[in-house]
């Protein structure tokens, strides 16, 4: 499978793009089909796509085009390898959405809103109250992927609550 | 009711000692009831306690000798007037024991364990992986009472999963 | 049995004297026992002597006498309650010495250097270092009493260690 | 050996990650080893790793993108150059599980749990009573490594006890 990287999207097309899309990968639009980075990388260091570029060479470059790209692809990663099905989450100010195993995207509606931190981020309790607010609006659970030095990630549900 | 502030302890006797006693307030002991200055802020703003003291200079002087003390007593009033019973929680490592409605200390366990932060304070991701972990191994809910600049507290439900 | 206050001691003289000395407490000199203010408010509580004086008036006097009075009555107290024998450590910059069950102070040497604190001292690992080389020096084990909120106490015994 | 800092990692690849990782360094995965910045900087001081920059001058990196990354690494490296064998302990909230000596991560139990302090830096009891829990909780001793002004530590083992 050939890509191309082009700015902060990994881009394949024609049958390639067909067989990906129909596994929930990137973003589908006139035949073509955009890969976020953090997908691009996952489908690179599994052997799935080649777009000429070695994979940690590739985590290089994304990491300048992308904010905490290692911190993300590490929670991205961990989650896929557990079987769940990941896609960005921009539009709700999280990194990824997170279905339920065997749920279908654009049929069921994602479960958590996932959050990707680094161990030794600094953080202030305001931030955290954003996180789950943002999850709370839209109806969904919040996970917060905390990573550590050695790139293994532990993993906390979190709910506003009214005691 | 009349009580008399001593280090960090306001002292209550007789009758008195009796009733806010029989309400869970305080350690009895020899007929003397010790509350903390955060129970006995509580009292003495619900007009229930008189130390000779403005309850504004209570909580000047209660803040020279009490680290984070506003913030832990705006997270004690609001739960206590949403009608829980808190007791301090140091062998937790955590600011209060909650116990459930209509629980007793001392027959039953408490449920939750409460952290009181303000919304401004700074933290990194391996405190709250402690905060986690110190409620998960004593079998406990850890809720996170984080307080605003106007003293309002929102409150959050965070458990450990493994997705 | 009869006492007097006498600036930071209690004095005691006569049959008495023997008789609280043959138990241990204070220090005896010239047939006059001087006891500490905490051994004084410990037998005060138990109704053991009597200075004519209540005992949160006589709590309330020593706190203006000694820094963190309370505090460390609370860990005296707590101690002598499980059945251990404490003397003072002023010339180990300590709060107590505290010996084992059963040991004879004057023939045995007490096990442990007992440092009482409250759970919102603010605390530098700086001094925390000086209590344990204090503890280390004289070889006794440093054992830290932790008071909380609600008077308990909760201990620790804290090592050098060379790993 | 050469490595490439990339985020909050140094990747190393080929034989070299294969010669790291049979020490117990980084995490691997997919030929590629991923060291910590403290890992990294351990290995870059005792010249077994290059990654094009000077040690001092990944120092000021690493600080600027981990929490109190000196004071780890002064703890690492006193701890490493003892024999130990480090990995990182977020789940624990603490900065490091040790290993005892001739341990094999992944087939022994770490021995303790290590939080890497600075001599000058504040903490509240409440704060050591947490610590003291976690490791209590865990069935781990608890190691508190005070690194005083020239980078020289000192250790301690706390325990909780109930005399």
């Amino acid at each position: 499978m050939i890509g191309e990287l082009i700015g902060e999207r990994v881009i394949i097309k024609g049958k390639d793009a067909d067989k990906l899309s129909s596994r929930f990968y990137g973003k589908r639009e006139n035949g073509i089909l955009y890969l976020s980075l953090v997908e691009a990388a996952y489908l690179i260091e599994n052997k799935k796509l080649d777009i000429n570029l070695k994979f940690d060479d590739f985590i290089k470059k994304a990491s300048k085009k992308i904010d905490r790209f290692v911190t993300k692809y590490n929670v991205y990663k961990d989650m896929k390898n557990r079987g769940y099905l990941l896609k960005t989450a921009l539009k709700y100010g999280a990194d990824f959405r997170v279905y339920e195993k065997g749920a279908i995207p654009g049929k069921q509606h994602s479960k958590w809103i996932l959050f990707a931190v680094s161990e030794n981020e600094g953080f202030i309790w305001q931030k955290f109250a954003a996180m789950v607010r943002v999850a709370h609006s839209v109806k969904k659970n919040l996970m917060i992927g905390v990573v550590d030095d050695e790139g293994d990630v532990t993993y906390y549900e979190t709910s506003w609550i009214k005691p």
